[in-house]
């Protein structure tokens, strides 16, 4: 039996199953779901359609399939009507079900589809990358990108099940690899001493016996940060504790050009900062940076910008970042490893020292 | 003071207020969200903003509008991408508040992109045709249509407020007036005998002394509905109750071709359809249908197609409605004047003679 994680939601509860494979897992749900008169489909892009085309067809059989490209570029309006389209050609009913399967373009892409798709049908999510595994399964926060922004539309719809099955890993180029550690090492900082320090031991790697553990550690950690504020209203902490690394990490992706570093790099350049803003605020230890940075290097992460960017390209992100409330932009701090808090009110200067630490230009 | 309406949702409750006149009451409501620090926008459409130019700039001032094309068009995707990009374009973020004035169109897809920008922000409706007045102000369903189908994406989604200004309906087109009354006449027939008396006693006109108090009748019945089955999970009865007519004429909107009849035209032929096929279930007296015959007639609304439609086109169209579950389309009978209940299994022939008997093609 895989191990698995209850995500306590009340009635929109769901169980994340985790184990090497999970092929017949998938099948036994699918063939159940069947079984009760309801219909199955699937989305994917075309990268995970020929990587993984063999595991597709055990998983779903002949359930109709929508293949999108791969990239960020599916995750847009376009992207959202293509897949909407499919599912009314192919006559899914309300009682339909959609399999999201691929990394986070594709659960956030599939999410948002089964949300507004008839007003909301039922989804499941098979993550094919570790940063879909450790972030973008648990939350239910779907969505797609917009020409002025990044996540700016989109819908709170919990999948009803996720499978991570870490054998999906193995095909997976490293460079993507080490951008899921940039989350997986997060969760450490924010949420669990014990997970960061085993990190600090030895990189996790996709051969690691612990790899399906330490994601369910991850999952675990954000199951229980989103339980208690599902819909992101807690004034204080809540989920917005999940954005540490991310208001200097979105800042960097924004003014460097999408592409130019993927996802989780950026974060790990923003959790540099993220470590550097909390020290200067009197929270943690200078060798805090010094360990945050040691054990993203060890990963195969960057810990400074490779080019110089503005800093006032990436001032006018963060002020545009959609966290911002009431003006002033929300920063998230270390109390200690292990332990994160929401800090407003963050003087700009510091800020900008934050961001030159870790290499942007002077100006 | 205007009269109002609690719609009594929980923490989704909301107040519709009905008058006369109501800009005072919108220009408070918008003042009180801005001296809260909420950013204000408006949604309306090109011939409201011609017809209402003032009216609007009396309730909103300067606050920013998107004024999409007139017409079911922009009930689109690419009308939920002009919408969404100009909330992002005037920054307006999780605080602020979207008003959406004008018919179906601009509060079902005002109300889909307020559910889905940033993951959702508040709304409140203004609507400016008497469908939109009975129909789309209570309920929460927001959408758009989709190349395959209309209606087929959205959200559940429910606005803050309504305000249900009687006064917006003098320069509406007498043809749509008549096009809401089929909704007043339907709303009569499922849920308040009384209602449908007075409609038959002298038919309500833009000029009606008791026109609010009809619409608020409306969305009374409506609200109770739509209170004990928010989301239509009901097995039976609930919110499909409200589509009394429906079946039929969506059926014979779609095979007529969009633009054909509007929308309450073809629900006018729809409800003579459901009387007769109640009248043929045994449920009631065959002097009904000749009652629902004359007051939609009083009312300027047709009875009988005004060319006949294939009836196996009609029949497609009913198998394709998205109400239907397990394959068998479903239908709301009424069990007496007043009250309504759904039908499953109708047997398909007699669907085909209730469609022959409004004017449909032999085959």
């Amino acid at each position: 039996m895989p191990d698995s994680l209850l995500v306590n939601l009340n009635e929109r509860s769901y169980e994340i199953r985790f184990g090497g494979r999970l092929t017949e897992a998938v099948q036994g749900t699918v063939r159940e779901l069947r079984e009760t008169g309801k219909a199955v489909a699937v989305l994917t892009d075309a990268n995970i359609a020929s990587r993984l085309g063999a595991e597709l067809t055990a998983m779903f059989g002949d359930a109709p399939r929508c293949v999108v490209a791969a990239g960020e570029g599916a995750k847009s309006l376009a992207g959202l009507g293509t897949v909407l389209e499919f599912l009314a050609e192919k006559r899914i009913d309300r009682g339909g079900v959609l399999f999201a399967v691929g990394g986070g373009v594709i659960g956030d892409l599939g999410g948002f589809a089964a949300a507004s798709y008839l007003r909301g049908i039922s989804f499941y999510q098979v993550p094919t990358t570790l940063l879909a595994m450790v972030d973008s399964s648990v939350g239910g926060k779907t969505g797609i990108n917009l020409a002025a922004g990044k996540n700016l539309a989109g819908a709170f719809h919990q999948p009803k099940g996720v499978f991570i099955a870490t054998d999906l890993l193995r095909t997976l180029p490293a460079r993507e690899f080490a951008a899921g550690m940039a989350e997986v090492i997060k969760y450490g900082l924010l949420g669990e001493a014990a997970l960061f320090e085993r990190l600090e031991r030895s990189p996790l790697t996709v051969a690691s016996d612990d790899l399906a553990a330490v994601i369910r550690r991850c999952c675990a950690i954000k199951a229980k940060i989103v339980e208690a504020d599902e819909r992101e209203l807690a004034r204080e902490g809540g989920r917005a504790l999940l954005n540490l690394g991310h208001t200097f990490g979105h800042a960097i992706e924004q003014a460097a050009g999408y592409g130019e570093y993927l996802h989780g790099e950026a974060i790990a350049i923003g959790l540099v900062a993220a470590a550097r803003l909390s020290h200067r605020l009197g929270l943690v230890p200078e060798s805090v940076i010094g360990r945050v940075e040691r054990v993203l290097a060890a990963h195969a992460l960057p810990v400074r910008l490779s080019a110089p960017l503005p800093l006032a390209t990436l001032m006018a992100a963060v002020a545009r970042d959609k966290k911002v409330r009431g003006g002033l932009p929300r920063f998230v701090v270390l109390n200690r490893v292990g332990e994160a808090a929401t800090r407003d009110g963050v003087p700009a200067e510091l800020a900008e020292e934050c961001f030159r630490s870790v290499g942007s230009a002077a100006r």
